[in-house]
């Protein structure tokens, strides 16, 4: 294969890539193909992993009464997070919508093998954290690769995670990182959600370097 | 702004990003501009966050003596790992050349702080750990806009990142997750070195779902 040279327009085009990628949690209800689901996956599958480990476990939620449990459990972690909060705050979380589940066409969970013989080991004896971080990665090249197709991805973390192992029933060295809402979004967006709702901002000063 | 639409020639190019995508541990000692490091760290910045919380913190090493103790972390981690080997793995391993620490022009350290008060909670109540995989995310950004512009990464992990912290004077609620190594590499490739060493290969199962 030949050395790709990436031109001034793929550069432009990948920094509109990360800009519009959002989290997303207003969907159409139209699915998506299976080829074009299996393509993500493929490029997922090309996520750095410490010593080629290649430890993440994508699982594809196809049994209603599944969905159903693990829309239930959103519901419940979303009630204690609220109820955790007072005054304003409390008033503005409660008008948040936190999670596409109920539209999206595919859901999606994502584990992580926590303790791999694929890898043999090698850069996790100091920092075992590296295994579950390359899956991350994975579900980060998967939301990418899905932006690009026009396809939209939220990821639900306000859930309990014990909670979903028993209700996908998985194996107990699995570790789960995500619930990925994933289908076709309603609108695009070039800044966070969360922002134009008035929660949170970005800062600037993340964008300096840090010298030692 | 106007709505992208990504091409199928930027799709095919995406997909040779991810291909040639390497950790890199081979290289040039001539320097990256700062003005491209600056822009890298730009890129990072839009990567996604739980709660738009931004926990990622990127330092970048100027002092040799500091460069100069990271090494010495790796050579003694290093040494561990391979003492916990035996035979023909022991072998093995010690010929893989893992850190490019010695000839990369920048090192740069990433951490996360694992209790910002920037996005107010959203979304880590019940998976805390969604604040370090934010800033998995970021890196894994970095090392995309770092490849899309001919610029090599190797993330070290053979470290003791309580040492690491130390070393670098770091605030106590900050979390060491990489130390990179940043520069132009002596060579491309779309294989893993892993892989191309003999020490590990891709599993084809793992671009198959897992159905429930």
């Amino acid at each position: 294969m030949t050395v790709p040279v990436f031109t001034p327009s793929f550069l432009k085009d990948l920094d509109r890539l990360f800009v519009w990628r959002r989290d997303v949690r207003h969907f159409h209800s139209s699915p998506v193909p299976d080829t074009v689901l299996n393509a993500l996956l493929y490029e997922t599958c090309l996520a750095p992993s410490v010593g080629l480990s290649e430890p993440w476990r994508f699982v594809l939620i196809k049994t209603p009464e599944r969905k159903e449990a693990m829309k239930q459990n959103f519901i419940e972690s979303n009630a204690r997070d609220l109820e955790g909060r007072c005054g304003e705050e409390a008033k503005h979380y409660a008008t948040l919508k936190l999670s596409g589940m109920d539209e999206a066409p595919h859901h999606i969970a994502v584990f992580c093998d926590i303790n791999p013989t694929q890898g043999r080991g090698l850069g996790r004896a100091s920092m075992p954290e590296t295994t579950t971080w390359s899956a991350v990665m994975a579900i980060h090249t998967f939301w990418l690769a899905a932006t690009a197709r026009g396809i939209g991805v939220g990821w639900v973390s306000i859930l309990d995670p014990e909670l979903a192992c028993r209700t996908l029933s998985i194996e107990p060295n699995w570790r789960f990182l995500a619930y990925l809402c994933v289908g076709y979004p309603q609108k695009s967006a070039c800044t966070p959600e969360l922002e134009r709702l008035g929660w949170e901002r970005r800062n600037p000063n993340r964008r300096k370097w840090i010298y030692r």
